[in-house]
């Protein structure tokens, strides 16, 4: 990307009534545009972060078995009726409008009822079973307030999986199998180290239902964390007997703030039940389908992420969602810039993503928005460059400036980026 | 993709008040799930099919020079208030709903007010035109009836691109090269013989816009077609004065029904005098912006293409669309599965998708599956293959078989694809 092809440059001010670390960060950096309280459009970097993050979570997912489909946003009240919760008492999240008829339509906050009604037109036999599928769904819900950035939003891009099983044991297996799926993704993300497997309550369908949150001062939840264990649990299951159960010693667990950026639902038979999803089994005997859920908040991440990985001088993306691998600048004129021209031709050429500071401002402004963008990588092509073949590189969160030439540089930008564990080049 | 995971297999029937033949078919053949009236859910198939439209359009934008970006559905009244369309007397298809202090709310039914609010927060100077950008969004439209299937839906994917620029010039040059890079995508998802660049009415900002229009049973406009010259009227400015101007003359022109897959619109000052966004030109001087915006159905273009292929047997994908290259089955007991498992790895493992009809029915559901699915090429491996190591091969265009070994095997279904004239490998 030119940097002067870009509609979206760096912004001295944000919305004054903006609260939220990461929403300041982004939209000064150029990456998202508020619409509204809780509505953020994402500008062009912003997207590529969101792609990042989709693309892991997709890899993840598709090694699962699990297929990707698009359910609708529309939602019918016939869907929703088994379960009770088209009902304004019971989700009080709903955006609802009228067709031209007068029938009642919303907005899809979540697709459980939607996934099993369609389930239901497909599911007849135990062949039909197991099956996986995931969407990337823009979900609208209508939050008395919105304050926290891309971290809680009205609308906003979550991922659900919903997987049907034949019984609880099969149910099980993949539960388990896409816990450490899960595990994988904020890995690959950066934020490993810092998210928990969180038990929490289960409601009425299982004791504990799994919660993945990443500790943050700006989180909106509070858990108790064994570190050496790697196993939280949130404030509302937080009670003697239930620690005894878990194994957990008070006195390991520390309080902290924590974001739910994950979680993992296990319905057993209950919605098919509701929803009157049965399959004939190998006796020609009618089961309840077992329905299992499982989420990622995409947009929230990137704001967990916003919130985690900064400094006075603005963002630091891991390498494996940012953006771009490369901040490239020229200092100086003709013979600079058309080197600069040449290495930018050079890196895209090899698959390296490439921000390319085109414009003709300072090199003081340039070098500023790098660090407020929070490209991993600094490159810049200068008089050094021409006298001894050398390129000027510097890691965002490193002060330090390597000379390398091109060679040295190629090998050092493209290896920035991890493979995850199940990352495959093959299409099926 | 291993059928046996897909969890939504073929249909025998279709719900009964589905009139449109793009629906029938896709529902049929497990490409998506009616919603309600105008609300399909894209299955794993359809999915693929809508990512691989969009891949070629995002192909051909980015080649425009074009970034992509990602806005909000959600709209307040304030950014619609200053061109009038927020009243429903203007624009009568809006969604709305209200936030819970009370707030009106809409659903994004276009996208070209949020945008010229978005670009007035970031466009000061002549120095940062022109710019381009371009999303691929779900829109919401409140039509009285939704009765085309996936042709006209109350919920849709559409690509809209805009373009601000410095004056009539900088603005007409960009539309010209947009045109072109419309006719490749449409060329490339096979659609190039039977859409041509229409004549319609420009509204109240110029004479004329342009439309891409398909010639189909089922579309919903008339045009007056010069095959020769490759352009069509719309019925609309349909008269003596304008084919004169035209150079058309009234005998050369044949009266077809068409469906309208794409439209561009050349806005000059317009929109930027209404919305208040203005740029300084190189002399201080204060100038509006000029806006053009650029459209193309992308949910609609796979109804179009649904509708235009197929046969009595089911659906005809252009392999640059098709969900999958090969249709693979095998015939028999554990030896041509095994060889059908390796064959699946090897062509999978060669970047070529593949369908693996893997479940235990009998081979004529398979072969009538593989037809009404319309994938390119169908793949048998059988007795045959284990004598003489050739699997047999046939087109869905044809009824000829032929029998090829692994290499000519490869190469016939890897180079199903052709490549854009602007596909390129770089990332920039």
């Amino acid at each position: 990307m030119r940097l002067s092809q870009n509609i979206t440059k760096t912004l001295k001010n944000v919305p004054a009534e903006e609260q939220a670390i990461n929403a300041k960060l982004l939209i000064r950096a150029g990456y998202i545009h508020k619409e509204m309280a809780g509505a953020y459009s994402y500008l062009p970097l912003g997207l590529r972060v969101i792609e990042n993050i989709k693309t892991i979570i997709r890899e993840e997912m598709n090694a699962l078995g699990s297929l990707e489909l698009l359910m609708t946003s529309l939602q019918s009240k016939d869907t929703w009726r088994p379960t009770g919760r088209w009902d304004d008492k019971v989700v009080d999240i709903w955006f609802k409008s009228q067709l031209k008829n007068g029938a009642d339509v919303g907005f899809g906050w979540s697709h459980e009822e939607p996934i099993m009604m369609m389930a239901r037109s497909r599911i007849t036999s135990y062949r039909d079973l197991p099956a996986s599928v995931y969407q990337f769904q823009t979900k609208f819900r209508n939050e008395l307030r919105a304050k926290s950035g891309v971290m809680r939003g009205r609308e906003f891009i979550m991922k659900d999986m919903y997987t049907f099983s034949r019984n609880q044991d099969e149910l099980d297996e993949f539960y388990n199998r896409t816990k450490e799926a899960y595990l994988r993704v904020f890995e690959r993300v950066g934020l490993g180290e810092s998210t928990y497997v969180t038990f929490a309550s289960g409601g009425s369908f299982t004791q504990f239902s799994h919660e993945f949150q990443t500790v943050t001062a700006s989180g909106e939840d509070t858990i108790y964390v064994d570190e050496s264990k790697r196993i939280a649990v949130n404030e509302e299951v937080y009670n003697d007997e239930i620690l005894a159960q878990l194994g957990l010693n008070k006195s390991d667990l520390k309080q902290v703030k924590a974001a739910e950026v994950g979680n993992i639902f296990n319905f057993g038979a209950i919605k098919g039940e509701q929803m009157d999803v049965y399959f004939n089994d190998e006796f020609g005997k009618k089961q309840p389908v077992y329905l299992s859920s499982y989420g990622i908040g995409v947009s929230r991440l990137m704001g967990v992420i916003a919130e985690h990985f900064n400094d006075e001088r603005g963002l630091i993306w891991h390498p494996n969602i940012a953006p771009a691998s490369v901040y490239l600048l020229a200092i100086g004129k003709e013979k600079t810039i058309s080197a600069a021209d040449e290495l930018y031709n050079i890196l895209t050429g090899n698959g390296v993503a490439v921000i390319y500071d085109d414009r003709d401002v300072r090199p003081g402004e340039k070098f500023a928005d790098a660090d407020l963008m929070g490209i991993p990588w600094r490159v810049v092509v200068s008089e050094q460059f021409i006298e001894n073949g050398h390129y000027e590189i510097k890691a965002r969160t490193s002060d330090t400036l390597k000379h390398l030439n091109l060679t040295a540089l190629l090998e050092l930008v493209s290896d920035t980026k991890d493979k995850g564990t199940s990352q495959k080049k093959r299409k099926d």
